[in-house]
């Protein structure tokens, strides 16, 4: 008997090839989605981070189940521990029975891929916890700032029935700042020792600020940068008061309670708003970067002559960029 | 004999209070700035930066003497070591002869106002040295990015004579992208142990640096460092053998003449251009912000209720974000 006459056993259904979902299964990978298949989850996602043929149909079926999960986003400069309190936060939420997905916009995925979900699911412990999803997501660049598909990569999370879903940026620069526009709920962590940074939060960080947090809590200088940032806030009339403070340890664990708590007190606020409007306000602010990035592309790049006299205007000091923009803008 | 009785010599002439010129002593402001007399130079840049009523004829009186100075922006992670970097090119510059203006992107001003720049002329020494401006600019705050009156003060040195004028940002955010647009040649500053930084590197500051610079080469890590910038750069074939990779160690000063050279070489080409057509794409840039900035404030908070249909569309993936910013912009 040769193996080629052996009636074979039905083969087990092919796994779900990423980015190719036809669109007339997208109910299926929906439903199998939310019975908490991860493959299907990752499927889902993928076509949706690559707005594939099959998206419109996901984001359709996807509609009734969304508006459920809280957005969080954690946010400051490198070096503050940002993914180490991250986890921590996972760890306490996952002891709590709450359910998170986590994006974690990797602004270098385009080329070292998986370098850094490989760290955080390491890291987090978490790759045998269906309670938690972990997705690396490439920004469009540095300079480009978060990909539109984050958006979408958070209705797939929110779908998907996660209770909370952590935005975390790795590194800096534009991407950091959507990340705090496209979230319910901003967290902006600093560390003892970031001077420079210091100064910087409190001229604009602040005020993006829900919840101020000094990690590293344990190290020294952590009071002082607690001070410093005390004073920061008292200077803003309108924060005083209003943006909780808080100290952490990622690293033993100090403090993560009281987080989770801080950003519960908000959730329940948030909670109120209608969920549509939660999400349309994400993807105004997603047409609106992108309205700006067309308009100074144009500007920058086509009738540098006809812009000439207006930049010698400018240069002359006889005009600011922000009246010849108007002009600009208005014709 | 009484003191009112006393004949009085003739009383010094009053300091020229900054932000107080009248605009008919623009000329003679400018003459004495270009004598180097550092209280002409610091009135003028006050005018500018607040575009006064005096900044337009201060600006007129400049034009002849524009186009001179090099502008050289620093850019990179906190931590890198910039300032320090900064100021051991200073040194350098000043033991050639050279003059050196330099303008330090401060976040922080509008609140600390000059706590960054007295630590930076202590760690200069430059405070008696006529050779050496420093000047600590405020950004607009964290999230605005680069305050238009960099692209003026830039004018005032430039126009005071300073050979070469260093950007220099303290912190993150829009502000250092700015400064990489604005100047004339772009360095980029790594560290080592930066390694989500070389990760976000990879993806967007590579594409704007002119030269790369890991510092604190005498550290542990430094020629890992160097060697992970050396991949990131092989894999853009459209960078291999431009962009100069160089390892400096401001602390000891390792490298810090061949980064001087390096910046000549390229300052070389930069000089063939036309210093007007230089000039006007800082004023374009500063422009095609603007716009950008009032677009996208425009479509988020005028209306909503008319944008509604696009956001939907977008969130159900029927419509990009682009295409949705494209319909727009062009109504």
């Amino acid at each position: 008997m040769t193996k080629t006459t052996m009636t074979p056993a039905a083969p087990p259904p092919p796994p779900t090839p990423p980015g190719r979902i036809d669109p007339a299964d997208a109910a299926d990978m929906i439903a199998r989605m939310r019975t908490g298949e991860r493959r299907a989850i990752a499927s889902v996602i993928t076509e949706l981070e690559r707005l594939s043929t099959a998206a419109p149909a996901l984001l359709q079926t996807l509609q009734p189940f969304l508006g459920h999960a809280l957005v969080v986003g954690f946010t400051g400069p490198p070096g503050a521990g940002k993914s180490t309190l991250v986890n921590a936060v996972i760890e306490t939420l996952r002891q709590q029975g709450r359910t998170v997905g986590v994006i974690a916009v990797d602004p270098s995925s385009p080329i070292s891929g998986g370098a850094i979900l490989g760290d955080r699911i390491r890291m987090t412990s978490a790759l045998d916890d269906d309670g938690v999803f972990v997705r690396s997501l490439a920004s469009r660049g540095y300079l480009g700032g978060l990909s539109p598909a984050a958006v979408r990569i958070i209705d797939a999370l929110d779908g998907a029935g996660f209770d909370i879903i952590l935005l975390e940026t790795v590194g800096t620069g534009q991407s950091e700042i959507d990340v705090a526009e496209v979230a319910d709920i901003r967290i902006v962590i600093s560390a003892p020792g970031f001077g420079d940074d210091i100064q910087a939060m409190k001229s604009g960080l602040l005020e993006i600020a829900d919840i101020l947090v000094v990690n590293k809590g344990d190290r020294p200088g952590a009071e002082q940068t607690m001070q410093q940032l005390m004073g920061a806030l008292s200077i803003r009339a309108s924060l005083t008061g209003k943006v909780p403070l808080l100290k952490t340890s990622a690293l033993n664990g100090d403090g993560v309670e009281a987080l989770v708590a801080a950003i519960d007190d908000i959730g329940r606020r948030v909670a109120l708003d209608d969920p549509k409007s939660r999400r349309r306000r994400r993807a105004r602010y997603l047409i609106a970067r992108a309205a700006a990035d067309l308009v100074a592309q144009r500007i920058r790049q086509g009738g540098s002559a006809s812009l000439d006299p207006l930049a010698d205007a400018v240069l002359s000091g006889t005009m600011t960029p922000d009246s010849a923009a108007r002009q600009i803008v208005e014709r």
